[in-house]
């Protein structure tokens, strides 16, 4: 799959959401992540255990086998390994081959999903998971699910660090004129790219404007935010919402208006595929389930369309394999996620080519 | 799909079938010619418009987008670019970089099919798009369809330069076994391969047979001709039909018999898969739309046997990559046509090889 | 399809089973073998053919034409071939090529199967051809099928060559406890590698409980046996059984138990496809034909049991090129055979590199 001969499109060294929380149960999961093909599953306690699924006897899939308390009988021989990838039984065989095993994976339950680290074990630490915790705060109401994109997981993150495109590719749900001629502001410090749009005195779009006159009865015009966060190597946050013009939302009083938390980490799943794991999380009418509901509905027919568009943009590119991106002003977000993202394999691959140069229309 | 490293399969210089006209309209048609990846539409003048199917911008097919005027919209980001393949509008871009623009190609819309020119625009002649005038001669009447052949284009080429494959691949329409043993002429100049078919005093095979006896009730011994015309690099018109025997046909005079034209256009799609555009057209009973489409029927089932063989021949060739053709007495005709196509190939690259020696059986 | 550079994975100079006799028939039958392309047919007088499946003169597969009394004519231009692949006509040609042939392929029935030599003509000597007599023997009775199995041949061998998979992979059907920890013996001599496996005083596992009681009214403890005889390249016998316990079955006195042969060669199809006949032979109620059909159906549905684990190796295989094969003390029986198989291909190669260093669990 990926090529030692060229630059890896995705750091080893990082967290990545292996998967919703809930999908990780008492059954064996298996899952592609960053070309390395995996077996997931909960043990007794409920700790999720990530091993290399592929026995080491003779390479079948683990997750072909069957879960055993707390280990993993693989389905053609029998082979036991514990939640460490070490074998501690093999048929017909007294001593046991200290080096037969698997490899294992730091996991971690967090904010509704596991997150797992391929890389170098010993620098895995927890408190650099990308924050999700809209996610299960108490204050926010949300839900989301997993799509399996058929792209490099970095056309995603193009398509979120500029939400222009909403004008073009979601004409029905949130297009509004106003903001592809909005200015937007791209800030960035060590570990976020934060862009910055606000549209003053507005019509509010389809979606918003249903939300905020159930919320308050409010139908004229409105101020709105877009406040995209982007964390190396592939987790976008998007804070959005409107308020009744002039009553301070930029000022920070969103206290008249209604707001979102659109949570995205798109864990690459192979060079050419991924993981797409979004949430859509509001902080009003929060006990209404059923918003939740046709939110998740909502949320995942604008996907669908942002979808077929990356997808058709990876089929591109790998029928152009000579043709570079050119950058517009727009995607000054994206190209500085990308520069984030070129950093971090560039530390790893201890590579010290300069950032790949990118042509920017004037 | 092709590599820059072996001998092209088809020469840039030339021009092409892109499509029926009634299948360009006022909409984006995607379609692949000679390895590159077109959008096709009209302007509201009608005028037909090639433009490069990938926005300069971010590689997404300009088909995906939307068609607003005589411009197309890019379906991501809103670019728009005009006819002749310049981007006039940007999102939130006050100077439209000049290099901006995806590039357009010469088609020229005759004889009821849009022809496109590849290669250097400066050598677009239309006076060179090959002759198809029955298509749309009121003395001729006719129709014919599109058929998307998984071959090599010369395959399908080389099934219409040799008649005799009639004997055995079209059992029950078009099988006469005095066919395979009848001798033909090869003849060519600077522009056309020519190859002709005398067949005296024999029965009529069931197709022509009906059309005889329809059209002036003669049910007797005919004199059949097949003069296949080769135009490089894909083109073959047949020129078929039967007459009462000795009614001076050869000589001439055709007015007792029935006449047919099988138009052949043959345009590469890859390497390995070809459009293949042909039409019927009949100088008799023209009038009677009923034979018209009964024509389009019993052609398109001949062509159908035609397909299933050189799609496996193709498969066959994938197989079997070191084996070469072996020919025969029969195959003059498609060893002259490969050979304008090689020397258009070579001119074009121009890498003065030989051309590449060919075994005949002797 | 396969490689020169590497070594290859199956021997020529060996007789491989192509198809159950009852599969090759007068008709064209298209068949692939060590990646060879064939089409089979039987002769007016029942003699099997194999030839190439490919017309010398423009590669169309000869299955794709017709048999016409002892030959086949190809389904494009007519060439007609005889049993020899010598092309004995040709249309519109008087003198034939001495050379138009395609390559004609030794093939024997014997023991209800075809079997043919791909490799050099000169060494097929029909009496090395493997011995599968139980399928016709009249004091046997039995039945087969042919099962098309997506991985390379030598799986299928490893799986037979070690029946403790039985207890992992056939939980239902032939699951013994006992098993995973019997002891067994393998030897070998200059053809065959044999593994022997001896169970005394055990119950007899869901399958043969029913068989024996059937036979003869034992329901008590049995001695059970399975001896595997393996002839490279890819056939292996397995004579199995369960007799009363204490009634000298291991001595040599069978006469009170119930005893099965199962008969499998392997032939690969490509490097990683295969053919896998196989049938299930019995010395016990010969006449009941529904027993017959019975086993044939229970052994079906066992083998598709392997089938999903030989294929998902075969997956993991080519997912995991970099990954060798770990070797337990129950694999010594594929070891064997690997080396038997490696040690043809070696010789007829004629490179003398030493075996493949193969470690081994201790």
């Amino acid at each position: 799959m990926t090529s030692l001969s060229k630059t890896p499109n995705f750091p080893m060294n990082a967290w990545y959401a292996a998967a919703y929380d809930v999908d990780v149960k008492r059954a064996l999961l298996a899952r592609t992540i960053c070309n390395k093909k995996l077996v997931l599953y909960r043990q007794t306690d409920g700790t999720p255990v990530a091993l290399e699924d592929a026995c080491w006897h003779r390479l079948l899939p683990l997750s072909m086998g069957r879960l055993e308390g707390d280990t993993v009988v693989c389905g053609y021989h029998g082979l036991v390994f514990n939640s460490s990838g070490r074998c501690i039984e093999m048929p017909s065989q007294e001593t046991l081959n200290p080096s037969a095993c698997v490899r294992s994976y730091p996991v971690v339950e967090k904010h509704r999903l596991i997150w797992i680290w391929l890389g170098e074990a010993s620098k895995a630490d927890p408190a650099t998971i990308p924050d999700f915790h809209w996610n299960e705060d108490p204050s926010w109401a949300g839900d989301g699910e997993t799509i399996h994109a058929k792209c490099d997981y970095r056309l995603v993150v193009d398509n979120l660090m500029d939400l222009t495109h909403e004008t073009f590719v979601h004409v029905t749900s949130l297009h509004q004129s106003e903001q592809a001629e909005s200015p937007f502001e791209v800030t960035y410090d060590d570990k976020f790219v934060t862009i910055s749009r606000w549209m003053h005195n507005v019509d509010a779009p389809p979606f918003w404007a249903v939300q905020l006159r159930k919320h308050n009865g409010w139908t004229g015009k409105v101020d709105r935010w877009q406040i995209i966060r982007f964390e190396a190597p592939c987790t976008v946050t998007i804070d959005v919402g409107v308020a009744p013009v002039g009553t301070g939302a930029r000022e920070g009083d969103r206290s008249q208006g209604v707001n979102g938390y659109v949570l995205n980490t798109i864990t690459p799943e192979t060079d050419t595929t991924s993981h797409y794991i979004w949430a859509f999380c509001r902080n009003y009418r929060i006990n209404e389930q059923s918003i939740t509901q046709q939110f998740r509905q909502g949320v995942r027919s604008v996907f669908r369309e942002d979808e077929m568009v990356v997808e058709a943009q990876q089929r591109a590119i790998l029928d152009h394999p000579d043709r570079e991106f050119y950058n517009l002003n727009i995607d000054a977000g994206a190209l500085w996620a990308r520069r984030f993202i070129d950093r971090m394999i560039q530390m790893e691959t201890a590579i010290h080519s300069t950032v790949i140069p990118i042509r920017v229309a004037n």
